[in-house]
């Protein structure tokens, strides 16, 4: 099914959610050839013995560049911290990366060590775009390191993005949830079937890694907020749903005033649908959509913005394609219908 | 196993999910005798063909005073405006009621009006008391009409009083989360499996009318704030959670003093649990109990209050037990340990 | 999406689960182009409004084949009983039809009447091909009435139909195990989510509707046997797994053998899997395909013979569509993948 | 609320979930005294910590008879094989065992090694009693060591042990499918949540560890047979259904002589549920009841029969404390309602 000719790519990391996802979106695509997909555990197993759903015939291999190394482009789904020397180490050969880590989603290298320690490749940080192509489509083109966003960031700033370029979020409440694929492949008490079912909990109160991210895109939307952000875990596989109440910074505004930004904001937008009703996770799965509705809460004058996004695809794997489309001037929508 | 020789006590509407279970904790109390459970629906029917974990083995019978009304106390888990009648039946005998339904929760029949339409019997308004035990123990044992509190009131006014009473809440967004269970027993496109598995979607946006009830109590507790509240349905059967951000009246407030102010509210509550870390809803199922975290962010000054109950335990059946304990004069945790 | 100047098609009971996700396949599919969505509720209704997550942008209609009936084939997803008289309809105007209801599924007309009452069109019965592709890949190109196979008979003709064909069932056992979708988009206490989660529940013991549609195709292939057929209830969305226990007829098989017999039955097929261990529905979700996993009991002579599909594709909608693209010459998995 | 001055008892391996269950059973019975719990990991951690919902107030120590020896009783519930050598300290100090592991199953040494490997205590097995008090109530009482049942077992010979007795077994498959709990505590591929949820999965095949224990039982009712076994796995957190298909040794019996079989065989019995309908798992969750129906297919001439149990319950915790109270002269039922 690989395009044989296409654009050379692999995906180092594979053995993980989310980039076993991103290997089957690329074998699928009509413009990439994947041509590796590399593992630091797992390897000589077959990636579709690994997850027979996503069914891609290829055996995962150990990362060695002299041997995989003539590709063009490369997504690298490492953990965080462990992911900027992979980087780095493409960059040198010309292979342009998205990285789905954190390791270049932070410009201050300072958040970045309070968060995450040690940088592995500070000097490539000035040149990465943060790759949330609805905010950054003009920078991302032209982008060799392409720091894909966080599943909670990516949701939280496609909802909060029209309110915060309008200068509109005095304060801001983001309440997520997500399932449990959210928490990656490692088996744990917390990701264990019984610990999960029939259950819901708050984590990472009141410090979340995804904080200091969404905190640094509001500012540079124009929102220099302090935001309160705290995520839940769901007994559900894919998906994530944010529910943000924004207390105005201008109280003047009307339900029709907040639906005609948002729809000034993203009409055109390939990936994103305004909706008239309160979304679910369901209406999402499997898609690179984030599904946003709105409502100006009268009584109290806030506005309401729920988001919905499958984590594992438009927060991470398919919205990693999305830049990789733009970054080699293809079909921004590409292999992802 | 029912106590014969025990305080008289019918349950009617025991054919719904609150209903029944109300059956089974009374069927077990050692101290109440039930002798009846009356139905609309199914009547001629076993509560434990239709329930077989609630394991009772009384049939559903159609209610008709002059055959079951020889009972000193109800509880009535009828729908919303078709308890209120049936609620003054019982008391024209002078049998004292727990009422599941909103019939008696607002005080102000107007309030009732907009959001439930005509009241059945608003003379027995006065008179009924809001069966918070934890807010309201002094009243409860000499009502005769206890209006047993909504789930989401129960988790939301338990995990904020202590702020509300102290005159802290500025302002206060509750995100609550439920199980399917809250949404009833009748079939429905929302409660079908297909829709609810594998999804998470807020509802009520942002008109629920759990909202004029926590108005009311938070005002009554020396809050008088609009709050924000938007509840979610999640795939679980039984739990609630309320995940609740305050933005505080005065800035000054400590992480300890934050627990300090808790900690003197609820010690010695029998159904209180306070816990150093945030709390899953299956921490509680099929129990009386309230369990709350509180946590001070730094960052922005606010409070966050998580609290989980049993949305069918705490959040209604048992405890409209509790309630009926304390307007008898029994322990108040009898038959719910 | 739609490809304009295709194969005119239309989906007649669009709103239920089959028959919406039959158009949201002819919708994206390369050769047909999906004309018109009925149905006899929830007309007006827009289908993604219905069901998001098929993003299918048709008004559902009531059926009106004066206005509709320009198309050269349907999918009809109409209930046992009430389908026979649209199918005839449908061919009254010369368009094929592939129907997914049981009502041309069983050859005889008694053995139909004793199950699901009289038949509202038996003129048609003799022409109508049973559409199992992989059994009846020479037959369904010519026919104008292709009956869809329910989904049990699906998994268990696919999983036994080799040893079928060499005359080595002696007596079988299936075990089915099926999601709730499975029991179709009417809300009853059966599908409400209350019930099913958390659970698992035999039914139709001992006689289900499936039961006479596998024992007519076992019979075809030349196992006259009267099979054991239980199906269960589970607590997921899609998907179906029978276990099937098979005391061979011919005791001589070995391990190897049995393996042989499947491989050469089913090498070439383009949506049938052979595995060497145990599957679970999840690596076929949202798929045509059928995996197969193969085991001889030494202990006891049987062979166990594991089958998962997607209930709701294979089991039906994609499945029709497998039908149709073999009934116009088109390649067999066109749009499918 | 533990019991004090009641008969002395410790849980061994209680950090696991059958064993933590154990301890929260034993903390609310009416006659035991649970004076220690202890563990391999998590020593020096409250088991209300890391079970919530259990309510057991204790902190998890090593187990060091010195220390906590003077007890009457014990459960153990530790990993097969690690399990034996506890067992001998205990008895050592004359202290009366109940074991959950497989240790003291099976009777024939060379079968244990076959599936278990050596054996830690061999000198012991002649001594065990197999604890299925349905079955061996007049052994329980004087035995010093007891065999827990696996929870397979539990629920296939209960199923079963009437037409076993009545030398009706000609041959027979059991289809088992349990939740995940079953699967125990250790975090694993298998019980991430991710690879659970959404999935039904045979396991085990052909050859389960609970086989061999099925197999000894059944001959020892009087059913030599060679039993075909396969368990599945169910995304549910408690639970376990046994599907029993038994081709029959004598084919005469009607659909009112199986029921009359039952009736006979279990009337009088406090944990026996027979019914008329297919029985869900959630009917008998959390309790140490087993529901079973049965059913005759006249066209097979095979008998159904279907079992449920709480495989955390019945299947290992309860009736570990059923056994005990059999051992110690109490009511069989005490403290397990």
């Amino acid at each position: 099914m690989a395009r044989v000719g296409g654009l050379r790519v692999l995906v180092a990391g594979a053995s993980g959610y989310t980039g076993a996802l991103a290997a089957r979106l690329l074998w699928r695509h009509p413009e990439f050839e994947l041509v590796a997909v590399t593992s630091r555990s797992d390897v000589g197993r077959r990636l579709d013995d690994l997850y027979p759903y996503h069914r891609v015939p290829l055996v995962l291999d150990a990362l060695d560049l002299d041997r995989q190394g003539d590709v063009e482009a490369a997504i690298v789904a490492y953990p965080h911290g462990a992911s900027a020397p992979v980087v780095a180490q493409l960059r040198e050969r010309g292979i342009r990366v998205v990285d789905l880590s954190a390791d270049f989603r932070l410009r201050d290298l300072e958040v970045y060590g309070e968060w995450y320690g040690e940088h592995g490749a500070p000097e490539l940080l000035p040149e990465a775009v943060y790759g949330l192509p609805e905010l950054y489509r003009e920078q991302v083109p032209d982008a060799d390191v392409v720091a894909n966003p966080g599943c909670y960031p990516t949701a939280t700033l496609l909802a909060l993005a029209p309110l915060a370029r309008a200068g509109l979020i005095g304060d801001v409440v983001v309440d997520a949830k997500s399932g449990v694929s959210g928490a990656g492949r490692t088996a744990s008490d917390t990701t264990h079937f019984v610990s999960a079912d029939e259950n819901v909990t708050p984590y990472g109160v009141p410090r979340h890694r995804h904080r200091p991210e969404i905190d640094q895109e509001l500012a540079a939307l124009g929102a220099p907020v302090v935001a309160t952000f705290i995520p839940h875990l769901l007994p559900l596989d894919q998906g994530e749903l944010v529910s943000c109440y924004v207390t105005l910074a201008d109280g003047a505004l009307t339900e029709q005033d907040l639906a005609a930004l948002y729809r000034d904001a993203y009409t055109g937008e390939p990936f994103i649908e305004l909706v008239g009703r309160p979304p679910g996770v369901r209406d999402v799965r499997d898609t690179n959509i984030c599904r946003i509705h709105t409502r100006l809460d009268e009584r109290t004058g806030k506005a309401l913005v729920f988001a919905v996004i499958d984590n594992l695809w438009k927060g991470a794997a398919s919205q990693a394609v999305q830049n990789l489309n733009l970054m080699f001037g293809l079909d921004e929508a590409a292999g992802l219908e």
